[in-house]
């Protein structure tokens, strides 16, 4: 089983922190690319610091939209998100060369990453981007989403992910942030989760019933010290579980 | 001899508009990347068109300042520097990968340009960071710039560009733009200079003496309808001198 | 009769160059703020032109979004908005009132004037702002828009716009853009739009039939040479058909 | 005597966080206007603080910069400077009119700081700004400084202000941060000093000599817990000295 987590979200002076800990816990790190979050000296620090510890380096696609994250959607055209992908992974990509490291898989970020398990305009452009740099580069993203399946359709791997943390709908699809019960806070609910997650396949969704999921990677949670317990939680669970980690791509 | 130019300075909805005029008279195109001018979609389109009509590529890397276009000195460390050129690099190379073409050389563009001419810190880190992407990747820079010698001791194949439009002291270096006489705008005596400078390698200086420079490339004028017309005027005046005209690179 | 026209979407060394005539035939400029378009330096330049020519000016309020023009939609929280819309306001009237100028009206721009024909969220967080601002500003909108709606139930003055050179629906809505027929570029049909919608209130609709409009002011053409003489056009032909020309702010 | 801090730091989901604590320990607050750092969301909550606290609200000017914090000097031409402080000082001043509040005095940031200690063009230029927005505005800067100088002559009312943490020359500039002294790190020293400025106006410099500066103004460390709590220590030692502390504007 793989683990991925968000790396490289400083800009700055602004820094996010947990990034040393992540390091430590995950297999893959999706790097923030300079649009939505990141710049070049945080970036070369993760590459850097995913090198040293064999953690496989991700490129994190999103909006060009530093003040809102990439969590607020934005109505791109082919071109420009084609344009947008292809300049995030190329910078990524020089960076990490620059260190002895690679780019080995792409993920969309925050708003991109809801967008394209429905979107087809965006998919394709995203999908068209990666396969022009790279016709084998691996595809992370949310199972049944459009981007997979056109992804898929393009000749690239594709892997999906789950989220120990995230409460589900019983079609598979994530309980959106709006309502109250999304995201779960028992760490020891979560790490259970986890595991099931990891060994199974298969989480129970809100009404009670057993999804089927067979994720390749879960997504570790981040960005406040809970959120890394959870995380350091997870892994430690997954190991005293027996289940060997090791990066998808 | 190489003819260079700026070209890809558009962003989003402002277009400059010179380029199809340039990559028909240039041998080198500068293609910015981003950072002071230029976005992922006028990258593409400047790769595609260098490509198709066999004109090489090269980064024009310059300061993060859209607002000021790249033309306002930027005190930055050695990390950012070295941080942002390996991003710009990285961003036009995916780019241009996506097209078939590839980035062959680096220069720097306004208020880095003149920075470098003098400056041993950001000129080593711009060093560092190209040597770090390639340690092959030629450099286009000012003759005798701290640029220049650094990257040679550091292995870089260096080349070096001459101003046919731009006055020259006895020692080499250019009239400053704050001078009323920095500029030449007569297209005859332009094109005189263009052909002496390739055919002889000399410049007449504002002293009257002769200087001489012997670069590997003249960077064409553009910008404006004049300086495009000054830009092709040169060209031929070139060509109807026998010139050689191809890229350094 | 109003003519309002946006002007002052320069940025930097991008010079979009349609001001001076545009200044002569407008009687309100919608002035960019700084996020879709604009900066410092163009805003005072607008903000004196139109105060020497006695131009009303208008803050054109744009999404964050210098790469897209404010032509992309963004979906922004209330707060986001309601904040972005203060700084825009009060960024234009700091720029304005150093020229002795001052801002008389808003109008938002682009991809959020579409939105908040529609979006109540969105609607409500301009005119929340607005209010927070001057509860006596006038805001110009299009007929029938949420915006316009709620900006009259908080008590701004409201005022409406027309287009002669586009292509209105029968109920009174603009045929969209993606339509090959959304733009009417015939000269003359423009000019008698104009002087229709001016004198009558009244439109015919791609079907034919006659929409009542009466709107406070025409939105004059602008962006291309074709645009700034069908401008000029238009408010050669309202004169010569008596109608009196003045803001509405 | 006033003490000053710096606020209003944050942008977008990046946050500082030490903003809630310092609007309880200064009595004048040097608000972000969002070209170095701050965003809308963060101005309306600083200003808002400010005013139910009683705190003063200034415009904390800085070059434009997110990237570098505005800690990077940027050699801009008076015109782009005279824009680029008329707009943050309209923007924060529409964000706290938003609020009840209004921006009391300006005070430069970072590089800009640094340079409008010798820079007599971007002093004026930033004079010339504030003077065209309101000739009576009060600003507040470095003893000595260029800045202070003009502004002093164009009829504005100056303030200085005084670091207790920061290490003096015996001709009462500081200690350049390059310098392992330039710091203080003992907060008994630290408050012991801030005292003395406070109720003697004079400091201990490094060569053991007693300079007087006579202050209007102490800044108070902020940007980490250490700082915090130096910041907390300073406002109780001024009180246990009897220190009455208010706003100088």
């Amino acid at each position: 089983m793989d683990l991925n987590a968000d790396v490289g979200q400083s800009f700055g002076s602004w820094t996010t922190g947990g990034d040393p800990a992540m390091f430590q816990l995950a297999t893959s790190a999706n790097v923030a690319c300079g649009l939505h979050a990141g710049d070049p000296v945080t970036m070369l620090d993760s590459c850097r610091a995913a090198y040293e510890l064999d953690v496989t380096v991700g490129a994190h696609l999103g909006y060009r939209d530093m003040a809102g994250f990439g969590r607020r959607s934005l109505d791109m055209s082919f071109d420009e998100l084609f344009g947008d992908v292809l300049y995030q992974l190329g910078a990524l990509d020089g960076v990490a060369h620059a260190v002895g490291a690679s780019v080995d898989y792409v993920k969309p970020h925050g708003a991109l990453y809801d967008t394209l398990i429905h979107d087809a305009e965006q998919a394709s452009a995203l999908v068209a981007a990666v396969n022009a740099y790279d016709p084998g580069l691996p595809i992370l993203g949310f199972p049944g989403s459009e981007l997979l399946k056109q992804a898929k359709e393009a000749g690239h791997p594709v892997f999906t992910e789950a989220y120990a943390d995230r409460a589900y709908f019983a079609d598979g699809t994530l309980v959106p942030h709006a309502r109250e019960d999304a995201v779960l806070n028992d760490v020891d609910t979560i790490v259970e989760r986890a595991v099931r997650l990891a060994t199974k396949g298969e989480v129970v969704a809100v009404d009670g019933s057993v999804v089927r999921i067979q994720p390749d990677s879960l997504r570790l949670p981040g960005g406040s010290p809970a959120a890394l317990e959870a995380a350091a939680r997870i892994r430690a669970g997954l190991e005293a579980a027996g289940v060997e980690l090791e990066a998808f791509a």
